[in-house]
């Protein structure tokens, strides 16, 4: 490819989704970024926002636009949207633009995608079980296994477990969960992040590591000889490290990415850290994802008091992504 | 009182507690510290660091000496002390200092005190079952419950549990131990932080905040009719929030205290931000203890790299925590 082109899908078009795509010709970005959307929507939020920007229709065979226009590739609204109000007619419009875009990545028109919030609830009331962007993408791809990173304020931390209620996570950090996320994660820092001897620091699943097993075994019976595998297999993988220190400075100092076996235990730090311009990458996919850190904020929708900062940092963290000849 | 004196228990002989009290002169504070060690101790550990601290017997009658000077109440070591090597002789001596430092509160001579670190071990090898500071402490002031709260880098965290391994929390949160925990970290707020009208943010347990039973049913079982009931009672108190968004800054905003539900989830954030000037405070208990954040750090004991950081945090924590009339 000699042009990148990143696909954004502009998400649940009651949220803010489509706001913040607007302020996307302000980023600036040395990429050709086109926006999946309705592009009545876009023009509409534009005008609700008093913002003034040159939405044109996104047209593969021409050169790029000038960077202050917004090119917009066109996927009709079932309904008018009413900013900031769910309506199931149009939740099927959400998941075309996520197909589309894959569609794209597959045919070498996109060179990744980066997806601004969709509701999980009103996609799931239109009848089609969907249990959140990442589980499908991983779906219409046919990857087994996926791997939730998310980066900024100079962190990343990538997660073993992700949306499970706590009393189920230990039972689910068996030798190959972390074995196979391990190396998903170690492949994709090479091959995504282009880091040469990828260093990663995990954590323990209890509380100090477990404290040679005073607060919990799953560090003596899983974790520690699971990594002691993958370190006789060449990985830099280092711990298990108590989660309250492992993120000191002069711990993490040299390291790439910190693994944390839940949700809970990782990401506080790093929201607390990027400071509204967190990164959501998925890893483990054939292709390049990142994503927004925050939700669809439907109550900010069309206020002008939606912050555009996670999707500019998608948004460079995924041209960051981009093979070198691009 | 009329000239506040504060107990600073040195803690294990061999670690770096003995290191970074002798930087106490240094921290210029408007109050009179008296070091709980061995006077030799002192005298060795200053000469091995090549450090020039004026270090005199502390007594009780005398006018407080000059702040260059480093008062040390003289409480002997059983054997002399091997700098970075335990030694199960000397673990009495520890438990010494913090007797010596609760009678001396009881006795209207200390104010408050604030903790250097024990190792737990050595005093378990010494034939003596000791499961922490915080616990000693409830245990000789026959406080039925206790709640430990770090604080630094702008935040207070409370936690409802502590030290227990991951897979047994969620049994733990039970509608009693939460509205007790919050009772007494919003009691504490008001009589030892001076804070009128605490207003506390609760986390979820379970990720998002359980994202109403999709994700667990804690926060609908258990949390949210608890904090409703505290509600009920006239208490400020807010929740609960997934814990990966509590500590962002429009949320946090004129809070006084996160209350999070164990160990890993309120933490790391806590550490990350107080960049080694975390400060424990134990809640609950009849007076005033605070203590560093840190353990006893063997490898860097006399070795001039312990930093007094947390230490100093913790004094100037104590300092804050005094009646107004001290």
């Amino acid at each position: 490819m000699s042009y990148p082109v990143l696909a954004i899908t502009s998400g649940e078009p009651a949220g803010i989704g489509p706001d913040i795509c607007l302020d996307i010709p302000q980023f600036d970005l040395p990429v050709r970024c086109v926006i999946l959307a309705d592009i009545n929507l876009m023009r509409e939020r534009a005008r609700l926002l008093d913002k003034e920007v040159h939405i044109v229709p996104y047209q593969a065979e021409l050169a790029p636009q000038d960077k202050t226009v917004l090119e917009v590739l066109h996927m009709p609204l079932a309904e008018p949207c009413q900013t900031g109000v769910l309506n199931v007619r149009n939740a099927p419009y959400v998941i075309t633009l996520l197909d589309r875009a894959h569609q794209g990545i597959i045919a070498g028109e996109f060179a990744g995608m980066v997806t601004a919030p969709l509701h999980k609830g009103i996609i799931n009331d239109a009848g089609r079980p969907f249990s959140g962007h990442t589980e499908y993408l991983a779906d219409i791809s046919h990857t087994p296994q996926v791997v939730m990173m998310l980066a900024g304020g100079g962190l990343r931390v990538a997660l073993v477990t992700t949306h499970l209620p706590l009393k189920d996570i230990a039972a689910h950090i068996t030798p190959e969960l972390l074995s196979s996320v391990v190396q998903i994660l170690h492949h994709d820092l090479q091959h995504k992040l282009h880091i040469a001897q990828p260093r990663i620091l995990v954590t323990g699943l209890n509380p100090h590591a477990g404290e040679q097993g005073h607060l919990g075994h799953e560090e003596l019976d899983v974790i520690i000889p699971t990594l002691q595998n993958l370190q006789a297999a060449g990985l830099d993988v280092r711990g298990p490290y108590p989660a309250d220190t492992v993120f000191e400075p002069f711990i993490l100092k040299d390291s790439d990415a910190v693994l944390a076996m839940y949700h809970d235990q990782g990401l506080p730090v790093l929201k607390y850290a990027s400071f509204g311009q967190g990164v959501n990458i998925t890893l483990g996919l054939p292709f390049i994802r990142t994503s927004v850190d925050h939700g669809t904020a439907l109550d900010l929708a069309g206020t002008g008091r939606a912050m555009s900062g996670s999707l500019q940092a998608a948004i460079a963290a995924a041209l960051e992504m981009l093979p070198p000849q691009c």
